[in-house]
């Protein structure tokens, strides 16, 4: 467990095979990153790439994958059902393990500042890196898309933060940011009741009123003829699983119904687990540096 | 999370540094070990030594140790309180990260042929690798010391597994096997009753008919007013740390008392606590290649 980052950069490819190979190689290419996976996908054409690596190096990688984007991709000609407003459309930085938010933000601004002035391309910090709060969300700094990209930035809120101001009329504009990283996280109650389901999403997720990073929805799993609460966890640190695990049991009580399981889907950060054994077993003063594993890496 | 082994050696120099740096510095020299900690102590005349790495580093890295502690330290002049048999007393390997306990025992048997075959050393494989039930224990092999072992050698059951059937009168002999890593935990109530922490203390103990993996005693920590059930968890895969808890708890409930916290002493495997998370959260089909950590060292 040395210092790790993760990126999930999108560019916009996702038919042609050669170009999608050519710019997923850039991440090869550079030592100290491991390619996890990527999605190419027709419909959006677009594709999402994810790596994990050291900071300095998911950098190098992440500006690199950006520079051929940038090369191989013309988006004056891109078609596709996704929103996009670059060649590289968002490259997201997220702490993993032993690297703080402030550092990744700091890495973020790093990186778009050299996209912005070595590629020419228009960044946008957005999430936790953002200069202002209305350009946090994503969605809000793409609207209008590349089409409408050159016009919005005329406004004084919407001038990117590195790069020109006038758009770049092939490679467009780049969102570039640190948040926290997401666990898929799913509870299985004993009914098959969705009324149930949905009414404990409604008293758990932040949005109606329960714990602040969590999204919740109620689901029917058919197959096993239960149902389930299925949620994303946006930030484990300040919303931990076994607080909405404990949360999702004590409101099944309340309606006779039993929690039988939990899943994580995917992927997730050792540290989310590990603050679920702390919690439950009541450790005093544990920290991560007695994991024998950490100390190989230090 | 690589393939990890933990080795903890013990030879038989506590006292002179120079020979206790030229002993421990054949660890340091091997590429892909990490050395965590030496503690050389006087009254015992010893060192126990422990570091980590791949398999194969790992047996390269003891061999040279016991190579070297062979070469200077003449145990036919050794005083000290511990008990001992041999220049290098004892080379426990111990399965951390992806690496089975079996494979483990394969490492120590050749590990222990090249210590018998080029030091000419004679080597009793213990623990998971004896090769009869009465030489599993450490201690009964190593009674008599080195001072009796050459008359003991000569009896059927204590002929050694690898090197020479006489002992070799400088170097002596050396105990090599397989044990699972070894977890400190503690577990505290909120009396000063130390006659409480004791009947629990054996009702979950192993050899007084608890769980068969744990070793456990009552005691005081003063300063704080409370006792405390102090634990070796022997094998944690066997015996895991969420059961010990949630029975202590039981017990503690029982009479009247509550469990106030927890304690990992030292060095614990990253996978001993996730098993703790899985069980509490109810976690279904959780598979430890979903902890992020692992896919970068894949």
């Amino acid at each position: 467990m040395a210092r790790i980052v993760q990126c999930v950069p999108n560019f916009s490819e996702g038919r042609n095979k050669e170009v999608i190979e050519k710019i997923v190689d850039e991440v090869r290419k550079v030592e100290g990153t491991k390619l996890l996976d990527y999605a190419p996908d027709k419909d959006h054409n677009r594709c999402v790439v994810t790596f994990i690596g050291s900071p300095e190096s998911v950098v190098e990688a992440a500006f690199n994958l950006c520079k051929r984007a940038s090369e191989l991709i013309d988006l004056s000609k891109h078609e596709g059902e996704h929103p996009r407003m670059g060649a590289t459309d968002v490259i997201p930085l997220i702490p993993i393990s032993e690297v703080t938010m402030d550092e990744c933000i700091e890495k973020s601004k790093e990186l778009g500042k050299r996209i912005g002035e070595e590629l020419n391309i228009s960044v946008f910090l957005y999430e936790k890196s953002a200069s202002a709060s209305h350009r946090t969300n994503l969605a809000k700094i793409r609207k209008g898309q590349f089409e409408g990209m050159n016009e919005k930035m005329k406004e004084d809120e919407w001038k990117p933060d590195f790069g020109p101001d006038t758009l770049n009329m092939t490679a467009g504009a780049t969102a570039v940011g640190s948040r926290m990283p997401l666990v898929a996280y799913n509870v299985n109650l004993d009914t098959d009741n969705l009324e149930i389901a949905d009414k404990i999403a409604k008293s758990i997720r932040g949005i109606s009123g329960g714990l602040r990073y969590c999204k919740a929805l109620g689901m029917e799993i058919k197959e096993r003829g239960i149902v389930q609460i299925s949620m994303n966890m946006v930030d484990y640190t300040k919303t931990p699983l076994f607080r909405v695990f404990d949360m999702i049991e004590r409101e099944a009580n309340r309606y006779g119904v039993n929690v039988i399981g939990s899943e994580i889907v995917g992927l997730i950060p050792t540290a989310a687990l590990i603050n679920c054994a702390d919690y439950y077993l009541k450790l005093e003063d544990f920290s991560e540096n007695q994991l024998l594993e950490k100390r190989i890496y230090e």
